[in-house]
């Protein structure tokens, strides 16, 4: 049998690595001769470096780099097998995840240190560039990220700006001169889950700008600056960003991206099965296995299990989850094209019993399910 | 899709008949057109009554008789739908759950009124006798019982001797004279899952005495008394019954049974199975659905799903399990013949949420395993 093991994480419990190798474990306790491909699975955004370097393989580059307050640290990225992609998550310099609570500022955060992964990147010869841009800590619409590339951002004087979304009041000439002119004839793809255009109540600081630290009036600060970026763009490139759908995701980053980069934005999920090839192996396949430590009706949207799903009913491939906790409203699920959900827990327990016993709960859950297979299919 | 649902009680949470009807419900949302065979069972003992009458059809009799204390009570036994088979189960009239605790004293508590459910049969022409076992709070051999149906107990005086374990040592002669006649020409078959002997440290006073009520020195008592029981069923009817196994069973009357009623001892779930004609369903069907409240290594001996599991082998009918936990060292149900054990647990959650719950959690895991099962399934 031919067998595609493709889930998600169980947060706080297993990476999808590990969920994938005891959902395989579990298979061979009945089919041992089955061929099964392990292919761990990240719903875009922060995940999918590592989702596309366990998946595709490749290696992880770390590099000095200026955080979201311009002070050194070391990032990584990653470049893959093919030596050309480079695999980059914004969060990784430019994430909240660096700064201390105390720490967060929309005004003065920059995506400085993503762009200067992106160089590194070009040094090395990459000329492909998948950019998952969640998790930010800025709202400077990729100002920082597009001068680590060459580019100027400068004043009525002639002087720079200084980094972060509360200054771009003060941008008056946009210099593409010194621009590194490498990255135009590159592809960049965007793994981006959200549509909020750049500015207005549905933009980027107004929707986001809070979790960054931003106060009420930093928001409104934040939304007019970026209609000025806009409008700079406007004048210097031709071309009106504000309200294209994904401008706004990362602090506006998306706008940047499109407008400094050719960025194509896409959905992060299609992005990775993309990547990692997945249909190729569900054309070969007689049973997917996918899952994630939860499912409710919530958390369907634009997730694993559901752009697996889609894809394994486009080829006639039945559809298992196996997750932690299955909640309410799940009946969406079976649309998407998932045949069956069964959750690991045996028997009353808490929580953190469950997670304790993850990886054997997970084996014997998959392991019974398929001996259930086994004693019908014919394949 | 041809499918048996046989599953037994979930213990302080659904009968079998309920588990069975939300099995079928939940296989009913993936085919409806399935033909579902559902055969509520008991393994035995004290369950043996509702097991046959629900399976097989038939009608509850209530009827007067005495209870272990010899008081009058009234006590239900079954008749099958054929009106020649009577289903008595000792329990209703001579059991343990008819006392308080502080009226439990093997010494004295009789089989009385089982005899008497057993007279009443007889006076309705039934010709076939299943008798459950289980339960009882008596000691005495079966001789209550006997004389129920006309036997006299007496002592070297020719004088009745008191009903209970505890007066046996007095027995003298046991005149059959006036023995209800009409048992000799019936079947009667006896659900029996131990294979105690009558007397000595495996016996019945010695293993089972202590939970009827009996001290340490009224087991000693009891003992000796079914000792001399056994030799003066050997004087009158040339029967050593003593050491035959089962003999023990429910403080002897496994031996009463015997001796007077030829009574055949049988595996209480295999005569479930048969008198519910399991094998004839099993060998149309296509897939078994049993269960139990929990399942772990200690339950599996003699039990409803290792006796379907058993007979379902033997057609290679595959065996699914429903249960609400899995217990430890569940390997060896493998072997009997189970194909999988799933859990109705859905996600964590306590032992209460489960069992207010099962009847839609159960539905839901016979869904999911259906679906799972017809993406695959030919037939």
């Amino acid at each position: 049998m031919n067998i595609v093991v493709a889930p998600d994480s169980f947060k706080e419990c297993l990476s999808a690595k590990e969920v994938a190798s005891n959902i395989a474990l579990g298979i061979k306790k009945v089919l041992p001769g089955s061929l099964i491909h392990e292919i761990p699975i990240s719903d875009g955004g922060e995940g999918v470096l590592d989702a596309l370097l366990n998946g595709v393989g490749g290696k992880r580059i770390i590099v000095p780099v200026f955080d979201p307050l311009m002070r050194p640290i070391k990032a990584q990225y990653g470049i893959l097998k093919d030596k050309k992609t480079a695999v980059i998550e914004l969060a990784k310099a430019s994430g909240l995840e660096l700064l201390k609570e105390n720490e967060k500022n929309p005004l003065n955060t920059s995506t400085f240190g993503s762009g200067q992964m992106i160089k590194d990147a070009l040094n090395r010869g990459c000329n492909k560039f998948i950019i998952g841009i969640g998790g930010s800590a800025t709202n400077d619409g990729g100002t920082g990220m597009v001068r680590a590339l060459g580019a100027k951002f400068t004043d009525n004087k002639g002087d720079d700006i200084p980094e972060g979304g509360g200054s771009l009041n003060q941008l008056n000439t946009i210099d593409l001169t010194y621009f590194d002119k490498r990255i135009q004839s590159c592809e960049v793809v965007v793994a981006c889950d959200v549509s909020n255009p750049l500015t207005g109540p549905n933009g980027a600081s107004i929707v986001y700008g809070g979790q960054k630290g931003g106060s009420k009036k930093d928001l409104q600060i934040l939304d007019t600056n970026l209609a000025h970026y806009a409008y700079c763009i406007e004048t210097t490139l031709g071309i009106d960003i504000d309200q294209i759908p994904g401008a706004g995701a990362a602090g506006g980053t998306g706008a940047g991206l499109m407008a400094f980069l050719k960025g194509k934005l896409v959905n992060g999920i299609e992005l990775i099965l993309r990547t990692l090839k997945i249909e190729e192996y569900l054309k070969e396949a007689n049973l997917v296995f996918t899952g994630e430590g939860k499912i409710d009706g919530q958390t369907l949207q634009g997730k694993t299990i559901s752009g697996i799903a889609a894809l394994a009913k486009e080829h006639k491939v039945p559809v298992i989850v196996i997750t932690g906790k299955i909640g309410a409203d799940i009946e969406g699920v079976y649309d998407l094209g998932v045949n069956a959900v069964y959750s690991i827990i045996n028997q009353p327990m808490e929580l953190k019993e469950a997670i304790k016993h993850a990886p054997e709960l997970i084996q014997e859950s998959a392991k019974n399910i398929m001996a259930t297979i086994n004693c019908f299919n014919r394949n």
